[in-house]
């Protein structure tokens, strides 16, 4: 199944409301309240984490992937439902360790957990939640509205979801295994930043590369990014080594636009926004071809 | 898995805030605003539906389960977010289905659509909607609240989840069938006359009599229940057969108490609210024991 296909023929027909954002964005408003917004993600086990991660850190992911996406559109995470499909195969102390995980990051994030649904499967495991967000600004920033001239920010670093999930299947690096089990977010200043100055910003998800594109296809504007600019988990002179972690997903930063001369502690300028269509990217001084792919398509 | 047990051990104790009225109601209250609230609930195939259930239904009832707990706290419902796990054995005609009779119930309903997530895993298929709503009056209906004197009045008619889902096993009198696949709910007048008359809601989804013993329990008062007035799928003179509706679940009904003297065009009296504890059934006059098993407990 092409996820992004079947979401494009059968799911955006059935949106019609100005909130959804044409569920072009990775939030939608909840009316009438501009700055209350809402995002969902899932985590299916063997596909979003490993069956043999611990559960307290699949807790937190669980988390983490859905603060990401309040983050990135200038906004402070609130209140989640929960939603969980629990395997027979699994026992309680798992289940403890899972909800210990979840608690841990609800009270370190600050979020309240006010509802949710629980139900007995034969498995996998598969875990839901609904966050809802409070925006800084108006309304949560978009990933349109980019300007030719802006500088191109990245928040933390690219590639630790790729590079932890290799040391995790290898088992050894636990250091880096953990940042694949447990993203580690911008801070909430980030949001913050990211509300005052952003004119375009999502999350990074699905490898920087891929989400750099659809940002410039969202705001009809042309993005370079300079490679040797982008600050990575496992920084490399091997081009094919940067790429990879360019391209390798999970990673849970912001992405944004803002006026070049924008002055943000938690980001790192990555490239200029500039005229003409899509996704150009430069490596010692050259542009270099785009690889066949840019990230995890779903 | 005693699903209400571990979400007493270990959920419970996660949650602090005042919007989650305890996990103990169906809802939970979006703060800052006392109108909004939001319900979550889960499908999972082979539990909640059988494998053989038209995809079309199947989105349909994904609908109607969370419609009924805001229509039971006195609520319109608004807005949801919608998460599929799809399961690759399942082809592209039944994603089709799914998604044309949840678009049915949300132009049917006045919901808009505005995010959610899609998966794809190696089943089942599972299915979290989170829905909101905006309550009629001035917060949503609780459990609580519930006084003596007050009568005790159902929407709709109880049983069908139960006869409905035995014709869809044997495979005739596919008219039954329909009501379990699709429940038909109460209505939006309904909806206004909880928010403007009840002094205690909830909806009944797992067997008329255990939840009225949850609401009992929550209003620290005493039900009385007169099975003759229960509206029932198919009305009977056995006790037995009276009971087996009663405790099936899957109604999807609307369970409140208000004024004895309420006029409720859409309601049936079916008891009314003592001292002392507990749920006690009626039944020709007297007093009969209550069975075992008073529903499906989780």
């Amino acid at each position: 199944m092409q996820e992004t296909e079947w979401i494009d023929r059968y799911i955006k027909p059935l949106v019609t409301s100005s909130g959804a954002l044409d569920l072009k964005d990775d939030v939608a408003v909840l009316t009438p309240f501009a700055t209350t917004i809402a995002t969902m993600d899932t985590l299916v086990e063997a596909v979003h984490f490993r069956p043999a991660d611990p559960p307290y850190t699949v807790g937190q992911k669980l988390l983490r992937v859905n603060i990401s996406d309040i983050y990135a559109k200038g906004a402070a995470p609130r209140e989640a439902l929960l939603s969980i499909a629990w395997p027979r195969y699994r026992d309680e102390a798992q289940f403890a360790a899972l909800l210990a995980g979840i608690g841990h990051d609800i009270e370190a994030f600050g979020i309240d957990l006010v509802g949710g649904d629980l139900v007995t499967t034969d498995g996998p495991l598969i875990l839901s939640l609904t966050l809802t967000g409070e925006t800084f600004g108006v309304a949560p920033k978009r990933r349109t509205g980019a300007q030719i001239g802006d500088g191109i920010f990245v928040s933390g670093q690219i590639g630790f979801g790729l590079i932890g999930l290799e040391a995790a299947r290898l088992g050894h690096r636990d250091d880096l295994a953990a940042r694949y089990r447990v993203p580690v977010l911008a801070s909430l200043s980030a949001a913050r930043a990211v509300a005052d100055l952003a004119m375009a910003s999502m999350d990074v998800s699905d490898g920087l590369l891929l989400d750099a594109q659809r940002l410039s296809r969202a705001s009809h504007v042309g993005l370079v990014l300079d490679l040797d600019h982008v600050p990575l988990a496992e920084p490399s002179d091997d081009l094919a080594v940067v790429i990879r972690q360019c391209t390798g997903g999970d990673d849970y930063q912001i992405l944004m636009t803002a006026p070049a001369d924008s002055v943000l502690p938690d980001f790192t300028r990555i490239g200029r926004v500039v005229d003409g269509p899509g996704l150009a990217i430069h490596w010692h001084g050259n542009t270099v071809a785009l690889p066949e792919n840019l990230g995890f398509r779903h």
